[in-house]
């Protein structure tokens, strides 16, 4: 009997698979960031040995996939399926890594919700027996972002306070139907709230609503609170927007103040790194998942975390329409036991 | 117990979800192409009420959606998961369509193989026990995707002989645990192929491979051949890229000559209207799935048809770049017998 629907949003799975392996790849200032250790590697510079950074972008992935695979002493002929994607206009950083690989692949769009979607629904394959070892995958680049969504970064632009950095940082994960853990037993699938921010710059706020709608409705589909949990991490809602969701929360009586925390936060150090708001993109909580959240389960030191990844789903185009920020989190449940 | 694994790529349902609903929108060309009284409706003009054209794109996808939900007897609060997505940067037709609708979301990324891939999600969730009501849907505009990939309309530029026209066109299926059917019997989720083609405006030849690859894996791991099939359909190969694959499957000893056909050959007037290669664009398979392959198998014209949508996962940097051009195809079996 496969997974079991809790609710509208929530299925708990009946099987949970088991994370084999996890990878990561980060940039030189996540390496002087407070999880510096924490890292499976950097690049010399932005460029990771390839001409642009685009093409970077798709090498982090690369490197990020195969330091995965070695952990779960895999090969990617052993992944029947990889669910992966990224900021990058057609997800193009996720496709050209996978593009010799000849693994199977769905890919996803979720912005920086990426790595608990892709996760999501590797989970959920292993789960309804499609797959016996799956994979999850994204990534972000600060240069390749950048130009995309604001400026080229030779203008020199002023950031605003209320700006995130985009984490340049890619991560992957292993899933098999059976091993060791952390194992991955519920899935929150979220839906999209759009309260009206057109702020491009502050991304916290637009997706704060997102992750409070989600996680109310964890709790509520589980029938549970955030006592259930040792840790509640959101992807990458950052200083301001982790100070917005604890208040969204406190107004609905979900009382996150003492086991809450946000990877973007996490990422870098608010007093030594001038990063402002803290750190975004879906390699942000790529990182934070697969050099803190998972090694850390791993430990002992959470026995069960509710990892839920925050994702602004605008455009350059839907801003410059004067459109405000769709935002979106999807929610899983990662834990020591299964 | 869920779906089985058949082969690598393969999987069967062993509860085959059917189709309670479809629905589709289209511009002006597709009325005036051979399928014209398959589809749903048309807006008057390519803005359909909206102010720029992105933003018609987002309403074709809500418009599909109510069309499919209302046949189905259902409404968005019946739906537990939808699936979306399309070609423009950052997938806005979908999220944007989707911001208001409160349906649980999770956006995924194919180019123009966006319907087999979300509709084979779709079904997999009802399959593992994970729903028991989803929907799958995707949108291509000529306006939108023209800009976005080429150059300004005003501009008026020349399109090469081998160039497809990406279709005005949105689709949306509502899939359910039980029902009158067609049913959703198989998915075959592709690989990513890239044989080196460079020209863009050469989607056809790009695809092919893909669709070779994805239609070989599906006949090995099913253990079948074309002849299992009343119809085998691609998404949006166009002229040539449709005598390609014939040809690339000719030299494997599989013959599609008697039964095979592609979307973008069956939504224009090759004769009539001037559309060079053909149609493209996710809303191509969409459009002509939800308006002539479904309802072509409720009437009993076909039996079994396998539906293989392929896509170009290129992006406009990518090209810029000299990069070549990623395809994948990924295939659905549709059945009017569960």
């Amino acid at each position: 009997m496969a997974g079991k629907r809790m609710g509208r949003q929530t299925i708990r799975l009946e099987t949970p698979p088991s994370v084999a392996g996890y990878g990561n790849v980060v940039g030189r200032r996540e390496m002087e960031g407070p999880l510096a250790a924490c890292f499976d590697g950097s690049g010399r510079n932005a460029l990771f040995g390839e001409r642009t950074w685009e093409k970077a972008e798709s090498a982090m992935q690369k490197q990020a996939l195969i330091r995965a695979l070695d952990r779960a002493g895999k090969t990617g002929a052993d992944v029947d399926v990889i669910f992966a994607g990224d900021l990058l206009n057609q997800c193009i950083s996720s496709t050209f890594a996978l593009r010799d690989q000849g693994i199977p692949f769905l890919g996803v769009y979720g912005a920086c919700s990426t790595m608990a979607e892709s996760l999501a629904l590797a989970a959920l394959f292993i789960d309804g027996g499609f797959a016996s070892c799956t994979a999850a995958m994204t990534s972000s680049h600060f240069c390749t972002a950048e130009r995309q969504y604001r400026t080229p970064l030779e203008y020199g632009c002023q950031r605003t306070p209320t700006a995130q950095w985009t984490a340049t940082a890619a991560g992957a994960v292993i899933l098999t139907a059976s091993g060791q853990g952390p194992y991955l037993t519920h899935v929150t699938c979220g839906r999209i709230v759009d309260k009206g921010v057109l702020d491009s710059n502050n991304m916290g706020a637009a997706m704060a609503p997102a992750a409070r709608d989600t996680l109310a409705a964890h709790f509520a589909d589980t029938g549970g609170g955030p006592e259930d949990y040792d840790l509640i991490v959101t992807g990458d809602l950052g200083h301001l927007g982790k100070e917005i969701l604890l208040d969204l929360c406190r107004l609905e009586g979900i009382d996150l103040s003492s086991n809450y925390d946000d990877c973007g936060v996490l990422l870098y150090d608010a007093e030594g790194q001038d990063m402002h708001c803290g750190g975004s993109g879906c390699g942000c909580s790529a990182a934070v998942l697969t050099g803190y959240l998972l090694p850390g389960l791993r430990e002992g030191r959470w026995k069960r975390i509710l990892f839920a990844a925050t994702g602004a789903l605008l455009s350059p185009l839907s801003s410059q329409q004067r459109e405000s920020i769709p935002s979106i989190c999807h929610a899983v449940v990662l834990s020591k036991e299964p």
